[in-house]
């Protein structure tokens, strides 16, 4: 019975000096235990492997659940239950995940159970191994990003001068739905000088001719996500937009050459960074280069300046950089990528080319 | 200046012999300040009302944030920027929202505080706050309850029986989309035995004739939610199906007359619980009765066991008592309310009686 996951956080909780881990966020849970529903709790070490969930969803995780976890129905709290599922060794020493425990959580937890059973943080232990994807999340991945692109392509036939960005973002949702996924994320439609906050709300408004249109979106297909932003024209543009986005794609493309297993996620911003300083807008850059995507959106690694993990094969982020200049317009440039030994995997496949889209 | 939500928590957080609390929960802190943005971070005491947020909402929150506070830029970690918006007072008695802090974070603060600075657990504040609507509140949620009603009577319009349970569930959530509104939860279409999972899933299965469906569903309209369930038949109904619907509904309206103010919650719970027991369901009933609605779908107060609140006017709760036959069928009949003074406001408007939508 191959269970790798389970095997490769065993291992790795022994490695920290632990007798188990509890692991109760729901897509930390997932990854370890294949169970999609919203409650449930795993206790694993190198002597134990049980699930817990409550009577709702015992069959769903018969379905679900890697065999090689004992599974057992519980309360619908299941701290108390939990308690009994732990290794009986005393003193025991329990791992938490104190990044996803709350305050008080962790104080029913020290209350229930007693002086012998230290609590020990450990956050990160599942989110370091969901870093590096096997062949199977990359495949969901892939197939998110390429329901992603097929959307995309379908609603920029359509042109987008005239329409809204609110109408916009919906029928690239729309898009992405009628193929089986949901949105990743809320759909960003930025048109002209709204396009220069990252962050931007699609608004009720007509997205005029001559402009440059901020498009972020992704696809969630079967718990993976993918995440892709395109900038594109409505026609002729004036001033130096065509040049900043040279600028952008030009940072894009060599920090995407620069992906590969070896350097920390802050020399690969660095490529991006440096270039885009260098064409004087270094001030107008205001974000990290990237991130992991997987299970969630945003995941390890960082590609930023505080990025100090190594890239290895099997690691999926995004490189986008992006250019913001306040009242007039933004360039954002972003593609999907498997970290391989032969190289980054680019799974956008939308052009990067500058597409006047009417 | 009138700032009556900043006043009461200020007012709490005195009664707590507490000098200020932090505030960074998202609806929280929506609720508190009127911020909609994803990074910000509220001080409010007696001599303390500070809002900060990072460089990409400043514009945001000059529009949205209650001019009460001022407004500061910080960097992207807040808690850093938060420690310089404290009063200066010291000992200082800083609250803290330990449900929703968690154990890395609370640790990072412990650090960046010092000593003569008390942290206290103060989980609830707001959130009990949050639990009598004021009468902008109460308006935002009749109005998505009348989205969700109409855009249900479009659907079952089309009749059930021969399309899939996703195809409806679809079709809902984008008639809720075409009058302003987004799902406030994964919308539940549930067909013949499959009903009797409270928490189903929408499947690729056509919805048979002769069956009883369960639709549970929501609107989530300018941050407020609405919370619906209705049990609909597609043709002739075999067996005790119909008499089980009418011991579901009589429990319902039941319970829908004792929603006023004053009982605990887990009184009216009982008044629908015992009818169903009476009726030889008691198992069949697995959930409790209700919850209160507002900027989150689920929230105080608790209509259930464990529910030893009173009920207040203002307050906004379902009444959704359900009979679950495993392996055969499902029927929770759901209606959002307003607590007043004069007896139960129900804003579902979409009739209870048995429907034959075919």
């Amino acid at each position: 019975m191959s269970a790798p996951r389970a095997d490769a956080v065993a291992a790795e909780v022994a490695e920290r000096g632990l007798d188990a881990l509890l692991v109760a966020h729901d897509v930390n849970l997932r990854w370890l235990t294949g169970f999609t529903g919203s409650n449930g709790l795993a206790v694993i070490g190198a002597d134990a492997r049980v699930f817990l969930t409550d009577f709702r969803y015992v069959e769903q995780a018969a379905d679900q659940v890697d065999p090689s976890f004992e599974r057992r129905r519980g309360e619908r709290d299941l701290l108390e239950d939990g308690r009994a599922a732990l290794p009986e060794r005393r003193p025991l020493k329990l791992g938490f995940d104190d990044a996803h425990t709350s305050v008080r959580t962790h104080g029913r937890l020290r209350e229930l159970l007693g002086e012998d059973i230290e609590l020990v943080a450990a956050a990160g232990v599942i989110e370091d191994l969901r870093a590096v994807k096997d062949a199977d999340e990359i495949a969901l991945v892939r197939t998110a990003a390429r329901i992603a692109d097929e959307a995309l392509r379908e609603i920029l036939d359509a042109g987008l001068a005239g329409r809204t960005e609110r109408a916009v973002a919906r029928a690239l949702e729309d898009a992405m739905r009628d193929r089986g996924a949901e949105p990743s994320f809320p759909t960003i439609v930025a048109a002209g000088a709204h396009g220069a906050l990252p962050h931007a709300e699609p608004r009720d408004v007509e997205i005029p001719a001559g402009a440059l249109v901020v498009i972020d979106f992704g696809a969630h297909y079967q718990g993976y996500c993918s995440d892709c932003t395109r900038t594109v024209a409505t026609g002729d543009l004036d001033g130096d937009a065509r040049d900043v986005y040279d600028v952008v794609l030009q940072a894009q493309r060599a920090a995407l050459h620069a992906v590969q297993p070896g350097p920390e996620g802050k020399e690969v911003d660095a490529v991006a960074r440096d270039l885009i300083a260098a064409a004087g807008h270094g001030d107008e850059f205001g974000h990290g280069l990237g991130h992991g995507v997987g299970l969630e959106v945003h995941e390890a690694p960082t590609l930023s300046k505080r990025g100090d993990k190594h890239l290895a094969a099997g690691n999926v982020v995004t490189v986008e950089p992006g250019i913001y200049a306040p009242g007039r317009f933004g360039v954002r440039i972003e593609d999907l990528v498997v970290v391989t030994d032969d190289g980054p995997d680019v799974l956008s496949s939308f052009t990067k080319e500058l597409t006047d889209v009417g």
